[in-house]
């Protein structure tokens, strides 16, 4: 890693990227990491001009703004975004589907798997529960160990969720959009067969996109073909799990647990009824901090920045059709 | 498995085994399992005789009892125990130690290293401080992912402890009390060095037997070595860790939290202020709650009656001068 953001490489063949957004823009200025990676790629970094190659999204910009940025550059052939989720991206992707976009895809895999064990192990244990007791109480919580557990999404999380709760001796189905089995997973079925997993599954984990297809996927419909002993986990997006039906099963006692890091709405507002929730474990989007984060997308960009000047093929392309 | 209770095999060489406390005594009978374990293994139950070449402990019998009868009865070869740790048998077995004695260490391995794990997420990831909030917060948590653990004890619970933490690409030091290496850790140290290796941790569980030897392990010393960063897990006994000197370091934020299956004293007394401590998550000793526990006793008492039949070594002896 170089140590400093403005001795920028100087060979003249290298990309000219340029790092948004900018200091003096409505957004925060990136945080140095961002152009650090881009350098010990090989890149030099600077303004957008008519030499400006790439684009490297930081922080949070408008998407008006972007789309016009493109509109108005031609040259402009690869865009990397800084997060896995791209729905916020989607008009402005659709509009330029002539260009590459990458988004972090599968970088934040480790953490956010991660997430997924320590949200379902607490909700089958139920330690909200015992967190909130002052006293010693019965005996109570299942067991990981030998369950049934669905992951519903096959993306880079999925994929790394089914490695660890492998580790646990469960039995796992992988639901996904198309119909190509996760070589890791006991077996893999599409979303249209997703209520036909849901009555035997111990956990589900919602670690899907967000996209048309997806919004709503665990509905009322959904929530009720779940056992009374079973536990939600949803580290996605909050649109894929309707809020109201969740918290009726909640409250009817139809779920053991549910587990958040991500709500409908987002953030979650103080005085919503999801808070008061005993069964509910809500994580403030927290399942990658930007701490966990910093050296994986650190990566991705130093890494997609020496493939760019290669010409060889990115990592984390944009599905344009499948939107994530 | 049988379905009945009352047809106990017939065969003339089956080992008869008594299952203690027997109805009638002032312990609870024993749930019906132990005595179902005992016939799928090929014995015979019934009441303490000149015959009975082994005892079966399902429940809490009073230890002088046990010792009187055992002097009594020299045709009693094998005593087999309800748990994994036997401080509380001490004294009989160490007055007894001409019959052959097996406990439940090993079997409950599964359930109590996934709460290990459970505990050791919930605790990097402040789920319980994030389960006591009403309010959208800040980013919080570290990652178990590349972290630094020490894990002190080399039983079956420390060893498959170790297979789960080793699927979070976690650098893994195991302490025992013999200087002999667990091939899956990176490293293995002897209880002597465990100073050396606190300073580095970001996880340190204790998974080993209270024994003279191990009685106040993490004391005051030990705990002023750990990073404030780092968290302590116990599921072993509460006597192994300090418990004023853990309430001290929790209160002065120099550890980040602290998360405990055993107390000392336990039950934890409503009141005690490790309830009060935010830092501190308490399970009432569940790691392997009693519905965990069943098909894992059974099978040890069901293979270890037919061991004792065909004159095999049993699974699980004790060793009388380690203590467990």
């Amino acid at each position: 890693m170089t140590s400093t953001t403005t001795a920028a490489p100087q060979r003249a063949d290298a990309p000219q990227i340029a790092v948004l957004p900018r200091p003096g823009d409505d957004g925060d200025a990136p945080p140095d990491y961002f152009i650090e990676s881009v350098h010990d790629g090989g890149g030099l970094t600077g303004a957008v001009s008519d030499e400006t190659g790439g684009l490297v999204i930081a922080g949070r910009v408008d998407v008006d703004d972007l789309s016009r940025l493109l509109t108005g550059r031609p040259g402009i052939g690869w865009i990397q975004l800084p997060s896995a989720g791209i729905e916020r991206y989607a008009d402005v992707i659709a509009a330029h589907r002539d260009r590459t976009w990458t988004s972090a895809k599968g970088a934040y895999a480790p953490p956010v798997a991660e997430h997924i064990l320590a949200l379902t192990l607490a909700s089958l244990r139920r330690l909200p529960q015992l967190a909130a007791t002052k006293t010693w109480g019965p005996e109570v919580g299942s067991p990981l160990y030998g369950s049934k557990v669905v992951i519903v999404g096959a993306g880079g999380i999925g994929v790394e969720a089914v490695r660890l709760f492998r580790a646990f001796n469960t039995d796992i189905t992988v639901v996904r959009r198309r119909q190509e089995p996760v070589a890791s997973a006991d077996r893999t079925v599409t979303t249209a067969e997703l209520d036909t997993v849901l009555p035997d599954a111990d956990v589900v984990v919602i670690a899907a996109a967000l996209t048309e297809g997806t919004e709503g996927l665990m509905g009322a419909e959904q929530l009720a073909l779940l056992k009374p002993s079973s536990v939600l986990v949803n580290i996605a997006r909050g649109k894929l799990v309707d809020t109201e039906a969740l918290l009726a099963a909640l409250r009817g006692e139809r779920l053991a647990g549910a587990a958040l890091d991500v709500t409908e709405p987002e953030p979650l507002p103080d005085g919503h009824p999801l808070w008061d929730e005993p069964r509910c474990l809500i994580t403030p989007h927290t399942a990658d901090t930007e701490a966990m984060v910093r050296p994986l997308i650190s990566a991705r960009i130093r890494e997609n920045v020496r493939r760019w000047a290669a010409g060889e093929e990115l990592e984390g392309l944009v599905d344009v059709e499948a939107g994530y």
